[in-house]
């Protein structure tokens, strides 16, 4: 198996609710560094899982329209904790929908799976990885 | 899947037995940095794969038992050379243990799979993954 | 000259004044992952320039007073931006109280200077570092 | 399942073939950073995946074959694109033919996968996992 | 003394002339992970260095000239090797070009030093530092 | 100023004396990644600061009389606390000695100072930095 990873970050303000949640329930913030991993069995033509620039030009898209956010006012996350885990679910979700849609080029649709990983700080991190 | 990540550290004397320890013989020692790696296919209702703050001091609870150690003395370890890949089982073994016990709360239960890792130098490292 | 170092980190939301800060406008947050390095020519008679334990708690004690806030609500900051380097110079201050308080010990009373970085992603940092 | 991983690098320099490749048609060049990732499902009777010693030298000579060479001019990559995919699957089967040939020693013969991770800068990598 | 740093990257194609470089006298290559530090006493009205974004585009404008080259046929390094250290004096030359011509805006002038480093692998990195 | 570093590690056991020290007072031990930073104001004829081969050997080989040994039983560390800061100083004294005897070169000879860091983990790390 291949795989290609890009990486980028954004940086949003969010709350939790829930008392597991102790004093994150406060409005408070977080980076989060984003690893993309593209999965596939063969190469394309030109010796690529995808085109590298295009992966990283659709993880920067989808990482737009959640940067310099607070999640907490998102209609997209509404009722939902936007816990690391839930944020890589939801931008797994998007990046296959831009593979989907051709975004990553005709070789980009033969991805057989993706892994996204969010990396809150130094010493904890999360991830969700799936078929695509 | 969803994994979530958390890493904490733990510094150690000991030798290793076999010729094909070379130098490493000798009583040495190592910091070993840790990453336990928790799966599991569903998010809990609160949006968590396990409580992060929970699954921190679990591992720095399982590391407490081993820092600051000479490992060649400890009964856990008698006739075993104590190398990065059996110390990471032995991480991998108290920490599923730490997760039937409970102490990571009930959602923790729901865990499917861990991964423990432990990088021991900037140039290599070892790990042990299983079902919970 | 000597220096020892510890990290920690802490997680605020926030939002800046200017039309300089473009969409950092917005409230929005961030993780930052912060080093405090202490200076010291010469070592005390434990062979240290402080103790890595007491150091490590004084990071932690002054983080903890930032951790999961919304700074614009802060009166710590009122009417400041807080920038990197803000938030840089906040947290060397703080911390040099904390050695004139003797909350790193006689010996910490020595050290010369410090430095105080934040690391608000894998791509952007910032420091303040000064004469204590 | 244990892993043992071990980390070099090498530098090279080449061109793309291709449109999709816009600049990188350019004769350029790369520090790949090569992580290299043995797994067995048993360890051996000195508590090893692969001797680490071994395992060092054996990446180091892969690698020592292929460092400060400009790639095009490579017969083994005639007529290919040397992307980091195609790279990281040129050294797993390199990798794979010295397990085979004995070179990680008998126990080193009972390794079952092993996956080449190969960074390009701090923001992609690519990789190649197959069986043994 | 307040600092604010970003990083980028560029990768390039080149040899050296020189018994001393041995196998480096062959056409390879290099990926250098570049950090730009800037660094001024007092902070400008907004809280600021310098403007992240503009310091961003300034270091990926500057490393746009050089990304994706054979230095070895570029006029700028003729009769040059372009060691890691000569090319991190050639950025901070550029860069401190650009802080002139006022492309950091105009408090990007009250800029008094500039530290540039290129990392060139996990375990080699060189720096150039000046006045600006 | 110019700098270039290079970076290796060694592993060892020991134990501290003194109060302050708590548990570490047990025997234990710890892997320390080193940075070794030379600086001079003007580079070789070879556009060099230092010969990086020679730096790294010359740091392999000062490391390599350190490694896989218990610094409590080496008459160099007798009735010394072998604290970071400590084995900073003594690793840049042993680098000096060697830039002094002519092994990183003539031009070595030219190094103005030098930076020794030992990184202990991933959130501790001590430094001795002075003229040669």
């Amino acid at each position: 198996m291949y795989s290609l990873s890009v990486r980028d970050h954004f940086m949003i303000a969010h709350s939790f609710q829930g008392d597991a949640f102790g004093p994150a329930q406060n409005l408070h913030g977080a980076t989060y560094v984003v690893d993309a991993t593209f999965r596939r069995s063969e190469l394309d033509t030109d010796g690529l899982v995808v085109d590298i620039g295009r992966a990283s030009e659709q993880l920067r898209a989808v990482l737009a329209d959640l940067n310099y956010r607070n999640l907490d006012e998102e209609p997209a996350f509404a009722g939902k904790n936007t816990t690391t885990e839930v944020l890589a679910r939801e931008i797994f979700d998007r990046l296959v929908r831009a593979v989907h849609a051709g975004k990553l080029g005709d070789a980009g649709r033969s991805v057989a799976s993706l892994c996204v990983t969010l990396r809150e700080s130094h010493v904890a991190w999360g991830s969700y990885e799936g078929q695509v």
